[in-house]
């Protein structure tokens, strides 16, 4: 059985969606349990009441007083609210109770809470979120989403590790093609920190690293790589600028589209198509990005996960435990030869 | 009258485009004159004579052997090719033959021939290309899109006044809301660098400058700003990935509304719409990106750039010309207080 810990205060529909989506990853998952709630124990017992989970012995209730506002300041967060359901779910995995946690709360909070508690993965001076894109025929992930800002070209090179084994283990990609986000194709392309990523990626991929250079954002979605790398600022920006363009693109149709009797029709007769569209971009099947480096399992849902997304994520998070991620990617370091040396 | 130096043979449709692009602008725009076209004199002469332009007394042809290839690197271009159409081309501006030059060809060789020949502005320390991108209600600008890929927060600064000098006499926005891309609206959210770059802006828009704080890539096109400040790397990551995006949807789109008969006869209906959205997001109109920041104006077509898109290209660098921007910059430099200490 795989013990997990869950911040059930975390994201806009909680804790409802958050409740409702563990019941839904209980009854999928069997190897699942217990699962430890931890939030506002009235809250939390009504949301189980309401969906007749009340005597269910696979899910414990940890009460929690305090909930880290979306708006906050992570560090100040942390300091502020020892007590918070973020803080103390992550302390249930430090503790050994749970083997791995997820939060759809505060992104921050949930990071900084991790990386001071649970502590980096030896060899690895950074965290990164990986998240995954829609693509053509296939996702690919993206690391870092945003949990390290401010990184050097090592750190980069530890992203690709760490996306390498995500992206085998988890998204079950045999030899994961790996790729540094630039302005260029060319080795020469991109700012110093890729510069020097690409280096040191040419040399992990002569020791087995399925490095396959640079991509640029405008063929990101063309399938050419499962592993995108970039620092957390690039991928952030990134992330929220293909969302943009779709919201842009979506609300421009939605408008024109209405714009006479003929184009109506049209699109009534056309709607399928965007649904398929909405399907594919849909992130709720992802189940969650992971945070990747810390000495523990974190999952990070979307603010706005609906109870299949947390219900996703509970599985991906009972997958990382299963396949041992942290294991695979200490592994991994090892044998590619990076790691403390370069600290 | 304004003389002008174009780059005859840069672009994927060269000299054709470039030739047929003049001849529009000469049109138009009756204060443009002479345009030297720089480039192979047997290729331009052959161009001129299919429209009918030979006998034009306001184009000159400046004879150049040498043309920068799209993939070689610009170091190398500039020192191997001296007398490339694109050197050649900035050489008349340096010269004061010409009051400002255009190329759809290299973009790098065009900024490191420019930054290398013209100097840059005092008090700037990086030049930034702006590029305009299509919003729901207007345009905004933003810089820099690729031309300085290392910056500190200072030079972030001085982006931002030249966007808002760029906006305000060529964009016509009387008085343009600057905003930075970051990945959280708070001061406190960001890189070292976009956070003291969040300060300075600060400091600026006590002494006048309308900054208008942190803007995320989700929020780009909601029409909050009309300028958006990044580094180089970032500015072409975030244009490329929204072009990646955009490409994705309609690749997706174009495919599955050809499923069937229904939801092919609903997108001949609505074809209008999309017709509305390519429109939109043509960058024709726009007339090419400026490189601000050096003393003489330089604008940089797309390598794609129609016959339209060239002669836009002409007539907005006839309005820097006309609307003396190198100067208005340095006047609000000096406005502001930056510049020079900062160096």
């Amino acid at each position: 059985m795989i013990p997990l810990a869950v911040d059930a205060m975390g994201g806009d529909f909680a804790p409802r969606n958050i409740i409702e989506g563990t019941g839904l990853a209980l009854d999928s998952q069997p190897r699942i349990g217990p699962v430890f709630l931890v939030g506002d124990q009235a809250q939390i017992e009504a949301e189980l009441e309401r969906i007749g989970r009340v005597d269910d012995d696979r899910i414990k209730i940890v009460h929690s007083e305090q909930v880290v506002g979306m708006t906050e300041s992570p560090a100040a967060a942390i300091r502020s609210k020892p007590d918070s359901s973020i803080a103390m779910a992550v302390d249930l995995v430090k503790k050994g109770q749970a083997m791995a946690m997820v939060s759809a709360g505060h992104t921050g909070a949930a990071v900084a809470s991790s990386v001071l508690k649970l502590r980096p993965l030896p060899g690895i001076e950074r965290p990164a979120i990986a998240t995954v894109f829609p693509g053509p025929r296939k996702q690919f992930l993206m690391l870092d989403a945003g949990a390290s800002v401010d990184c050097r070209s090592q750190h980069l090179a530890q992203f690709a590790v760490m996306g390498e084994i995500y992206s085998r283990y988890i998204l079950n990609i045999d030899n994961p093609r790996v790729a540094l986000l630039n302005i260029g194709e060319e080795a020469s392309k991109g700012n110093e920190q890729v510069k020097e990523a690409h280096h040191l990626l040419e040399s992990l991929r002569k020791r087995g690293l399925n490095f396959v250079g640079n991509i640029q954002g405008s063929n990101m979605f063309d399938d050419l790589c499962d592993v995108l790398v970039c620092d957390g600022f690039v991928g952030n920006i990134t992330l929220k600028c293909s969302e943009g363009t779709a919201r842009f693109i979506s609300n421009f149709l939605n408008q024109y589209l209405r714009k006479n009797w003929c184009r109506r029709l049209g699109a009534l007769l056309s709607r399928n198509a965007f649904r398929d569209l909405k399907a594919i971009a849909d992130q709720s099947e992802y189940g969650g990005a992971p945070l990747l480096g810390v000495n523990g399992i974190c999952i990070i849902g979307h603010g706005s996960s609906c109870s299949n997304a947390v219900a996703n994520a509970l599985r991906v998070a009972g997958e990382a435990v299963e396949q041992q991620i942290s294991q695979h990617i200490l592994e991994r370091m090892s044998e590619l030869q990076i790691g403390n040396r370069k600290s």
